[in-house]
């Protein structure tokens, strides 16, 4: 068997980081990681070379699937390490370490509904753990089919031929799609029609609409719709026990919400095979801005008026001092805020005038020519949004390379309200600096956005850098950084947010999940796991554990969590 | 004992019927309701006349509480009959038939989380149903303790001493309230912090946070924040297995939401304590207009395009043309469309004028002096809906009356996607009318609004008045009632609607909850409901059955559903 060989019709996806096998940074962006490697390491840090299919001696599969399914398995090594991690830094940093001891035996890819009945069949018979796949762009350990000791093997299960739009209702806007459909293909089949999701996670190229909804993904807008959840009119779960759907509605108050429920759900209900969703009309107007705070707490009194005053800005990113200059956004430390209105159906002035008064009554400064008004078929050029947009979408290509050189490059999101927030930012970047400081002995950088804001409180967004190793020793960076995570984790909780707004609990979250949530609740949602899932099958140790047994955290932090309470 | 005596500290509820006791209909209206049955019967209708307590031969109750909760329990008739029904058509006529075979054992009235455990223990000691009782003005047999014959008794639960506004928030606009507080209690705590809920169901005035809560009651916002579900932030919810407090958060995208899965429990997961509400700043600027359409279905192409406009206005109220004769709103038959919009923030010109742009467009004609775009602190006196407003208000009142006259006036509503709305409602329509026709033998009225609009549809309401009986046999207008309720849920959810966009499953919508949800989902909710309360304790009978007992249909409807599939 060749090193590819794959029952996958992607385009090949780089199995051990981010993007396509054929996609390279350029001469350029490698200068530019160099140049910043060497602000944190100046004497010059040993590179690791990215892992070849070939350095892995992956265990024998464990797999004997009956002749109705042996079509649709795969075991070759390539689809195994593929399927073996999400996307996360320590995600990356195991592959160069040539760790993949939890590679799923084999990768199914069913192409009907009946064929995921017989694959749950087969891994109830064999107590096999079954992990839906949809991109495997999760960044806290969602796909990683590390379960413990109680099944006999790991399946992950592709969910890449499910990938039809189904039904167009331009009508109702709405539109009924097949999970496995990425980003742009849904958004091909829908254009023609005028219409579109408006859904852009950072993952958007490579994730799927199940990988969405069962994860509350975050999107394009920056208020009201910020989360997939909102976009969901109706779902079609395949589980173990059969089917449960829900019926197309604009909106219902028959008992408590089976979409909600599923929506979440991390793929230990069920397979999402189908969901119909909510769709924009592609604006034809919008108005972009770019606004100077003196710092971020300034800012965010600004934002947090706008939030409150039903004006809706689908763009309203607020970026910290940190942010900015790490980005190279002005030339001198301040806050921006990006703020955009987009319409299809009206001139968007008198919304964008009403939030210019408000920064401007907050101190903001609007440069006169970062305002612009334009129809939606014209390009919006406002440098700071543009620049901007660019760094997020390169981010994870960077981190590629950022991690051989032994460079930790992570994010962590939370949300938290308004009262708490000034605090809460000047803790969790106190706390930060202070753990990363301690665990690392070097400098580092560390950086706030706003992503989406809400009336009642705004969803932060940190990002940070800081020395792993220099010496080629990766172990010592995943070290580092499963101590770094653990105390970012603590953090976020304790101070009051969310352990995640929208990158999912997976095996990463996990701690800080159990913090937040009752046990009760908790207790609830594994009834009702294992009505649909009684054998507990389905993705065993996110969210809940499997029956009759406590997992405690497994993973990438599972080192740091030996004794969870 | 005298009649009236009761724990319950509140201004004394009409036992058999809508409002206060001290509360009658004035000359002029008693006027308007003579005038309009005869309509309906020209001959003259015998009247029945309203029951008194003493009316009722209760059966004795069956409690022995403890010494501890003996304090706390009422078991006096007054008490028992306001604690029987809700306040539906059915609930009204069993009143003036005296039936009141369902009334509670007693009437709990904790007021502390520990009296609501003790009250558990016992209930669970003695194994009886406890039902969760807020403002009782549910419309779909939410309230009724008509729970099968496998319990020893059955306990209302009133949460009328939870009525604090614990905390308010006004950065984040949030206040976390006790669960049994009344609308204008909540509405008062918050006015002089310059914030309000907005959520004014047809019930404000009797119904309570908890019951809006358990509900998904639907409120005033017709676009947007439609449910109560959008304003909550947290909950605390006692549980027989103890309790779920969800953290305060302004999003989340960790696991699926605990909130949602409360939202809607209609007692059945728990009692609701405590609620943190997204609030909003009181509205300084609004728009009003009234417009008329030639027809429904024009007036519903004009309302669908707004609603699609991310226009957001907080009044789309469309009404039929037999709405509009129906309440004296226009002297010829048409379709008008209550639009209005309003804001703490800014003037709202702009929105209105693009959304008169788009009623012109379809052919809408707007009176000039409909058109009132003023400060909030002026009273908004537009004719039509103000006119409109005091008849859904004083509705109900006319009610108590009307049943005693034998005519049944009731109403049912749903939601519905866009593409199906024209031919749903033209079957809707077609289908009541040969049910009413069939089943009564005279004159009738059946007229629609759409009270909430989303993107992808709306919500019809529907409201009928048809003659149940002339002789004062109101045995016959409830039998007849059942057939024309039978008819309508069947048709509703088959047609593709929901039972109930926001009037709650309850006993009454029951048979079409399990038309129109997967069955799967349904053992999933019994599942959940079986961690947080073992002994099935908690208002059996609405939306999952007691543990290992098919009730099927009990209420105002189990005669005609007698072999629920």
């Amino acid at each position: 068997m060749g090193d590819r060989e794959s029952l996958s019709k992607r385009v090949p996806l780089r199995f051990w980081g981010w993007g396509y096998e054929s996609e390279e940074l350029s001469p350029d962006e490698d200068r530019i990681i160099e140049s910043a490697v060497r602000q944190f390491v100046p004497e010059g840090a040993v590179e690791v070379a990215p892992p070849c299919i070939s350095d892995f001696q992956l265990p024998p599969s464990r797999l004997t699937p009956p002749a109705s399914l042996e079509g649709m398995i795969s075991s070759t090594p390539y689809d195994r390490l593929v399927h073996c991690y999400g996307k996360s830094y320590a995600d990356l940093v195991r592959m160069y370490l040539r760790q993949a001891d939890a590679a799923p035996d084999g990768v199914a890819f069913p192409r009907t509904e009946a064929d995921i009945e017989g694959i749950f069949d087969y891994a109830q018979q064999q107590r096999l753990a079954v992990i839906p796949f949809g991109g495997g762009t999760s960044v806290c350990g969602g796909v990683e089919p590390d379960v413990g000791e109680s099944y006999q093997g790991t399946l992950s299960l592709d969910m890449q031929y499910f990938d039809k739009v189904v039904e167009i209702d331009t009508t109702s806007r709405r539109a009924r799609a097949q999970a496995g459909i990425l980003g742009p293909d849904l958004e091909a089949a829908l254009k023609p029609h005028g219409l579109s999701l408006r859904h852009y996670p950072q993952s958007f190229r490579f994730s799927t609409l199940g990988g969405w909804v069962a994860t509350r993904a975050g999107g394009h807008f920056a208020t009201l719709y910020t989360h997939i959840d909102d976009l969901v009119e109706a779902i079609r779960l395949i589980t173990p026990n059969g089917l449960i759907e829900t019926r197309e509605l604009p909106g219902s108050g028959a008992g408590p919400s089976a979409d909600r429920l599923i929506i979440g759900s991390e793929g230990v209900l069920g397979v999402i095979t189908e969901a119909t969703l909510r769709l924009q009309r592609r604006p034809k107007f919008r108005a972009t801005a770019s606004v100077k705070f003196a710092n971020m707490l300034g800012g965010a009194e600004a934002v947090r008026e706008i939030s409150q005053a039903g004006l809706f800005p689908s763009n309203c990113r607020l970026l910290d001092e940190a942010e900015v200059v790490l980005n190279r956004i002005a030339a001198r430390p301040c806050s921006v805020l990006v703020l955009g209105f987009e319409s299809a159906d009206h001139q968007v002035d008198a919304w964008m005038q009403r939030a210019l008064e408000i920064v401007r009554e907050h101190g903001g400064q609007v440069a006169d020519d970062a305002v612009i008004c334009n129809p939606a078929d014209q390009p919006v050029r406002s440098g700071e949004a543009e620049s901007w947009r660019n760094a997020f979408i390169r981010m994870p290509y960077y981190r590629n390379r950022l991690t051989g050189l032994g460079i930790i490059a992570d994010t962590f999101e939370t949300a938290i309200t308004w009262d708490r927030f000034p605090d809460f930012y000047r803790a969790i970047r106190q706390g930060m600096a202070k753990a990363i400081e301690e665990i690392t002995g070097r400098t580092f950088a560390l950086s706030c956005r706003l992503t989406h804001v809400y009336p009642d409180g705004p969803a932060p967004y940190f990002t940070f850098y800081a020395v792993g190793d220099t010496t080629g020793n990766l172990c010592n960076a995943l070290e580092r950084w499963r101590d770094i995570k653990v105390t970012a984790n603590r953090l976020v909780v304790e101070l009051g947010g969310t352990i995640t707004h929208h990158h999912a609990v997976g095996r990463d979250h996990r701690a800080g999940y159990e913090l937040q949530t009752s046990p009760l609740f908790r207790r609830t949602l594994a009834a009702a796991k294992e009505a649909v899932d009684p054998c507990g099958i389905l993705t065993p140790g996110v969210l809940v554990d499997p029956i009759n047994q406590r997992m405690g955290i497994t993973g990438a932090l599972k080192e740091k969590y030996r004794h969870p309470k």
